[in-house]
């Protein structure tokens, strides 16, 4: 199962670099591969984690360059399609974690809701519609191994919607 | 000024289309050029709203076909991107109004306010970050009027950022 | 009738960037649209030839600022997602007019025949198949006014196809 | 290192077929991984190739569907963007090998030339500049075996330009 990390990538504070690298460790502990937007951040953290624990790791990057992916991306994948690229990480992925985050972090969420792909959040957006919603919208989890957890639970109840 | 209309496509209720059309003509009755999705609700309203008072539309659609844009479309852009339309859409535009709109819509927020683009919302999604925001968010506009007089006052202040 | 209009960017020959003004002119002067990268040489050279000619330039850029189009584009599309803009140049045209140019053009060029889109070629690309080719392929022109009559007539006929 | 094989998809004749099921294998044999567009055709010989040999595999697919990738994609990357996958194919690769090959093939070929990215042709398109050439083009190889010693060969002295 491949799964996405997502979240701030600079200027991340150094709690959220530390739980991405535990989503990373728990989700290559149960054999799973991690995919990311293959920078900094959230991004490294993840990949940095899954690495360390033996697993495999792809990194879409935004750029036209594949070796600007951080270290411990093992397959980088060069888009050249800048902010594009955040839809191809939540599509290829059969889960996404989000952690922390800002705006790019938001967008990749809401991609993700829209194609019924389960969204797990730690510390990160919460999502209100203005009058109320009928989806289950951020399943918010309290820790990383939970989040891995909820979020392979998740995917093998998935079912792909038209966004 | 180019300004982006937002919002839920297909289901679009029938007071979410009004609005769109109300603010279609009020851009165009300031001389403004409409761009957006390119395909029905939210998107043909401003359209049909711009276009019977005078103006301009631009409709960036997200499969490969021009022809498939709605009638009031007078420049169709055929991307073939798919959901990744919808970053051109608010790239291209020095203001946003979003109407009504589902998770497409709530990405396209995001991105417009991850590069510093002004958002004004009507009947749209609220957001609130896990520990409060620096940044204005959506601006909450009453009513189609005020919607781009807020959004063409924004974009004359528009700072864009690195997303 | 929108006509793209691609060929050399940076350091283009003199000549060239003559012969895109006169396509620009003769597109414009017939009623038509201009659509190109929106950067400059050839793009440049056929949207001042349309602008001063009266006619309309759509620009589709492959950076995410608005601003970066040549003074003579009309309405700049900001895609922010490099060379996969030249996809929707193509695309979102009737007929392809191409004028000298390197291998982005030549794959401007193979898109829109791939798409069953004619193309025109002036000083351009020659394209061989290893066997043989049953479709007509680039049709050959001597000159703007002649490029753009056979774009026209071409485009009145087209029949778009898988790719 | 990361090897594209590009070429014929549907309506793939049995000896490309037959030639990319060898690539793959030879590919896999010497340690290096394959990336293609996912789909059938070539890709698949490719995948297939190179999966029976042990090999790793990724397919850059177009559509929004992981599963849609052929039954060889160890990796499905599902982009959601159309032909302009193909982009990120050749950007992702140290080398491409062209096999066959229609419209699609020859825009793959355009964009890897015009980023300095080597490509090696077996059965595919010749290409000629209007003018003659400067760079060295398509390198041109007998066989599958030759066709990939000089992929990696190629690929060790890849500088990377603009485009």
């Amino acid at each position: 199962m491949i799964i996405a990390v997502v979240g701030t990538g600079k200027d991340c504070p150094p709690d959220a670099y530390s739980l991405a690298e535990s989503v990373g460790r728990e989700i290559a502990q149960r054999g799973h591969t991690v995919i990311c937007g293959g920078l900094n951040g959230v991004m490294e953290g993840a990949c940095k984690g899954a690495k360390e624990a033996g697993g495999a790791t792809i990194g879409i990057l935004p750029g036209e360059d594949p070796s600007a992916a951080n270290p411990w991306v093992e397959i980088p994948i060069a888009t050249g399609m800048g902010y594009a690229r955040n839809l191809i990480v939540v599509r290829s992925a059969a889960a996404v974690i989000a952690i922390d985050g800002a705006y790019g972090t938001l967008s990749e969420v809401a991609h993700a809701l829209g194609f019924f792909i389960p969204v797990i959040g730690l510390k990160t957006w919460s999502i209100t519609r203005p009058e109320g919603t009928v989806d289950e919208g951020v399943i918010v989890a309290d820790g990383p191994a939970e989040a891995v957890e909820r979020a392979v639970h998740a995917a093998s109840s998935d079912v792909r919607g038209p966004g």
